[in-house]
């Protein structure tokens, strides 16, 4: 248990610890103007409140929250980060107002509780990372009853999508494995050891990689073929962790006219800043990471491709089940199982992991 | 202690779990000829003999040994690849004289002692991995007195090169650091927060990744323009662990006739297999990574670049020093500091890190 966490600690947090990582989130200007808008049109919620920032990284949404008028903002950040942090703060002239704290939320101590928690937590297909379970730690410690998560509200979304990359990844796949045959055949000639007793064990390696791995794409939202299907809704507020440990719905997702071909599904999410139910929002933001021309964000979209590909008719309706899990080698990554069928055909289930 | 360890080994050891990077290395034909060499031309060296093979990946060299002679072959893995192991050694038909035990050779326990310890412990530069302490603990833990250790000897070499990959890395970190003044900018402008105090933190961070790390490099041998100098020699007997914890060396390094620029300097090694003082390998076999056209390896060369170039005259001497130490933060990468000066030239340092 203490091991794990060590490990866990050393994997995920590294890259964390780099300006370069912090620059490339910072340089997203739709994640940025979303938590912007979200502090400064609803300034008047800042006003005079004590703020908990989990997971501050540079400190910009500490000095955002004391800019808009917090009495007290609370900055946590449990890499090196920490210090370019308060060095941040202290130039932006805001260092009366934050404090920045370095350690890991769950075990930091603060002098009082608070108003608001905010916190940029999203991972790929929002869940990947699973930096949530720390901010529901420090809601469930740290959040006055009657307080507001910033976001308040989280959804995850999967469509059906057309792209050429399943047939590109199929030929990687295949070349990959035609290279494994001569390099048994090799093995034993020029070495006298026959290989080949590995080949199941290489491919099924090879087939994780290459085919059941789950890819970074920005979709054209041209590529979307269908309707997406809401597969999880989150009130940050309310929802436990055991509610997202596992995600687990039926979806239909209709086809549009005239596509023909499904390559497979894209999962994307979005936030919403609606404030508290007791102090609700005056002007709602959202945060989506949909297929976008314009507005596209470093999340894009996580694409799971079928091989082979759907084909499809004429209104058809794909409809199935997606199961998301924790890895159970690293809880930080995810394994998802997508079932579907088309209309009244047999079900097929394919395999993914979230890397 | 503890909690480093199981950092260490969650990083250190994931990639070898993999068939795709075992199998990087047995497609490495000069790396596998010299093992396959060092094994069959001293086979009766082999024959009778109980062996030793720490960190047997896919179970290679195990087999070799006992397809050799071998009496019996301890062969130890951490990974899961010792399943995998196990198998080939069944499917090659040694199971009765190969047993493969998963561990750490750290903490394996066997019911005899060794006439020979085999292993493939060598990193990038030797030293990178620090995979060599392993088979120290085991030496001093399992190898009869008069033992042989197969590689016996080892290495490393230090030579001046010219490289067209200075100005390439350098143009690039320039470019990071012209997008950082814009994205400051940026910052400011549409965020009201000012980011530029942490300018010198961030050039600091860009310098180190693009000028101060090492590169992996398959030269020719045309890019070597002076004498390489032998900067560690290590006898695998009776080496120990502080001898090679830091390596420290003066060197000389003529430059060649006609050479006017020297970009930097690569580092590489070499092993041989000279079996064991008491009985003598009847033929010597060596493994070089040295710069060549034809008999290049996965280990490539190590590029210490310098920014600038030094230029040099005809029948200049760099001369210098180089020290190489383990990385605070990972035992398993190093810290290296390259002294140089030209002739009576005033000394110039530069820190790589090897990553
Ligand atoms: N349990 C935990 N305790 C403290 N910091 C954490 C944490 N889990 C993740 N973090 C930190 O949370 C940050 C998430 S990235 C977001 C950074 C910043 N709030 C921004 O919006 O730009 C990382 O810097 C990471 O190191
Ligand atoms: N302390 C240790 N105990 C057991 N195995 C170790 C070890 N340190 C490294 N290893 C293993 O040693 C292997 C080195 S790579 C060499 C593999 C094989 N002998 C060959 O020559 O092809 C890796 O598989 C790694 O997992």
């Amino acid at each position: 248990e203490k091991n794990d966490k060590a490990a866990d600690f050393a994997n995920y947090f590294c890259t964390y610890a780099f300006l370069y990582h912090q620059k490339e989130m910072l340089s997203d200007r739709v994640r940025m103007e979303a938590y912007y808008n979200s502090v400064f049109k609803n300034a008047h919620h800042f006003q005079g409140k004590v703020v908990l920032d989990v997971g501050t990284g540079s400190g910009i949404l500490a000095i955002w929250a004391a800019q808009a008028g917090a009495r007290r903002v609370y900055a946590v950040e449990y890499t090196d980060m920490a210090k370019h942090a308060a060095k941040l703060v202290a130039a932006n002239k805001m260092d009366h107002i934050v404090e920045v704290i370095q350690g890991s939320v769950e075990e930091i101590d603060l002098p009082e509780k608070v108003d608001i928690i905010i916190s940029e937590w999203m991972g790929y297909f929002l869940l990947r990372e699973s930096m949530l379970d720390s901010v529901l730690v420090a809601r469930d410690k740290w959040l006055k009853p009657g307080g507001a998560m910033y976001p308040s509200h989280a959804r995850m979304w999967l469509a059906p999508i057309k792209s050429g990359m399943g047939e590109h990844k199929m030929q990687d796949y295949e070349a990959s494995m035609n290279d494994w045959v001569h390099f048994t055949q090799n093995t034993r000639h020029a070495f006298g050891v026959d290989m080949s007793t590995l080949s199941n064990s290489y491919r099924e390696e090879q087939v994780k990689y290459f085919l059941q791995t789950s890819l970074w794409q920005s979709l054209y939202p041209s590529q979307v073929v269908g309707q997406p299907a809401l597969v999880k809704e989150i009130d940050c507020l309310t929802v436990t962790l055991d509610d997202v440990k596992a995600v687990s719905a039926n979806f239909q997702l209709p086809v549009f006219d005239g596509e023909t071909r499904v390559s497979g599904f894209a999962g994307w999410f979005d936030v919403r800043f609606q404030g508290s139910p007791s102090q609700a929002a005056d002007e709602t933001v959202e945060l989506t990471t949909a297929p976008s021309i314009n507005d596209t964000t470093h999340w894009g979209q996580q694409v799971f491709l079928l091989h082979p590909p759907l084909h499809v008719r004429d209104n058809d309706v794909v409809h199935g089940s997606i199961l998301m899990t924790r890895s159970k080698t690293n809880h930080r990554l995810m394994d998802v199982v997508i079932k579907h069928a088309i209309g009244k055909g047999a079900e097929t289930a394919s395999a993914f992991h979230i890397e």
